[in-house]
């Protein structure tokens, strides 16, 4: 099974790093996927989060951290994987989750969608909560990897916020 | 990936059928697992359910049909399976579902629990609107295997309903 | 448009009535159909929820009062409607009325579902949570119609509880 | 019964078309009404959107489409229709049309909204999606009718996504 | 404040004791109060349950165990209490709550419902899923206090199951 | 019992001084705090909307109107409250609202969120809906206070809509 983990991880979190142990132990390889997203407005650029995705994950072999942009399963295609993996939280985010894989199962049907299910303490974290609260000089000690603590403290130290 | 599709299949639709053609692809080898549950009312004995099953998977050579009775985790522990498969299909049975997959993971964070959403035109089937339908004389075809329907009428033909 | 109000009406609460309203108002004629399911156990009988419903609805002159077993779209098919009516409150409703109706269309697609929601007030209100509060003496003079009032505390006068 | 079916419409989707063939069998009269936002950034002009709606919806004589700013139950009071319609999707849908009828209700009690289930094949279809397929180049052939696919693809060959 | 945390307990959870803990802080007094419900099959006797309240909650001063029957809203008003407290886990906790909530406020607008949101790794824990896995022998030691532990130990020990 | 009632009231509506009533009710002192958030977009100041609170909030004298910037625990703390009240709508509130209150526990153990329900008529009334209906001329007497009433028509008739 060859999987892709697609996501903005702008920046990663622990729930991200949870997602990508777990998936990582059932796949044989796993694209971790920064989305080329030109229309939103990342604090991170792609390849600041793409530098942070491979420092996090460097204790796993099996783990390709990449981007792409366009199509999720065009690049899943081209990549030579057969399977999505996503992360689920909260019922909000399941429905939208769920339009997203119907939709890429009518595009590819050979292209399967795997949900796995956050854990319990990261149910209600994202990467917004993250930036808000690191932005007021909250602690966000549990809540992000440490090499990703620092990088967000230096980001948001120059911000006029 | 060795997996666990448990369920009670009283009887399986098509919804499940598909699950199966699914989970089947990726992993090595699928056991689809028939609870006995002495509590639950079902329509048919585990063994006739087993039956129906060898029936519908004959096409797909790693499934293996099985029941089981006490832990969920338990029993795809001592099957050697790393992974149980769940199909999502609405906002009710995701909470329901998330609850399972975190208690199970609870009891044994090494086995992980794979969402799978449901076909769209499977989203709203399960095996008691199909029993309800059958048992008013309604039409199930597009419901349930072929194989299904004729022991589903056999076996409601008998009740007193 | 011929429609059907089917339901319980164990007993029929002031939401019942005010979907009643809104529905005769749209349709040319609509039945209010009590369901006749022996494998539910009820506070009156059909019977008795009939002159109930015969009761409170006599000011509306297209409303006629029925009863049905079996497949709600046998029912509505051979009464010539074309409609169903259903009243939506909250979401946990909303799912379960969903599957009724895309269940009901995969039986019969020449007949549809129209939901109507609830009015604000009665948004929570249902027969269950009229007969307990009646059972222990609480006030439900603005849950259901006067003439239900009066069968209510008949019926639970004589009871155990 | 005359009846409004209020929308962005930006483009219409098959799941639009499906609730406009339903609602025309059980109004005498349906106005599809495309709403003039300002504020709202669509792809098509309002005069396209109309054009468009003609073209699929010719073949149903009880349809005229129009469109309308402000008030939508002042719009459909002026019309002299009594019936507002919605097509229903997942959850967060219903509760985002909730607040609209009841909001609408509050105005003016004399209008109601009837909801419509969207057929299961559309249940996750919605025009975003939609464009945001077309503009990768994917596939949207069983999501629009022909003559959408047409116009949406033009639109989309000159801009410089 | 003088509040009522009202439920079954049977048995108390961690999940339990965490909504007492916090609720203990925010009242002047605490009441706990099981629920007499003939209807409800519970593993434990009221008084069962009392004792095992008492065990568990001896180091809040502030907090009283007892029960009730009957109406809510009549037992708070009884006990010179204004708000009942009840935990909130996912979203279907939440419509029930809901309704639970509006309908006690229109029996007794004087006493309001405060709720208190479960702590994230007790969102997912109720005393069905407790005695479950307790029945099969599963470990739950992070689900219930060990006072709880023994006894719900020794009261399966000698079921049939 | 020293509470925080945080928003950003662009307008106050009757749905939030219902909650205003309540909580001051229940909490020594109530501070009423208006969010300053300068990425979103607001009608009226930070100055506009506290005189209006304080306008409609004077007949409670434990009501305390304020407003704060940063973090929601830093400020509770600051101001010796040791509870932040929150009222709940339906079920897309509670998801974010949970989200919110579990995240500031991660920050800050000894703040505690109670929520509490809206009242049923102010169930689907948002300070956004009442914009919307006044800007087009709609009836909004029954949403928002008199005192609001006025200025949002002063501040709506300057404006180009």
């Amino acid at each position: 099974m060859v999987a892709v983990y697609p996501g903005s991880f702008d920046p990663a979190t622990n729930g991200h790093l949870d997602i990508i142990k777990r998936a990582s132990k059932l796949a044989d390889k796993l694209y971790v996927a920064v989305l080329r997203n030109s229309s939103k407005n990342c604090l991170f650029s792609v390849e600041e989060r793409m530098s942070q995705l491979q420092l996090i994950t460097k204790g796993f072999p099996n783990v390709i951290v990449t981007s792409f942009s366009g199509l999720l399963v065009e690049f899943v295609k081209g990549s030579g994987a057969d399977v999505i993996i996503r992360g689920l939280r909260a019922v909000t985010d399941f429905e939208y989750e769920f339009q997203l894989a119907l939709t890429n199962r009518s595009i590819n049907p050979d292209i399967e969608t795997l949900f796995i299910s956050a854990s319990t303490k990261y149910l209600f974290l994202s990467s917004s909560v993250v930036k808000e609260i690191a932005n007021y000089g909250g602690c966000i000690d549990d809540m992000v990897p440490q090499e990703i603590k620092g990088v967000l403290m230096d980001k948001l130290r120059g911000s006029p916020c």
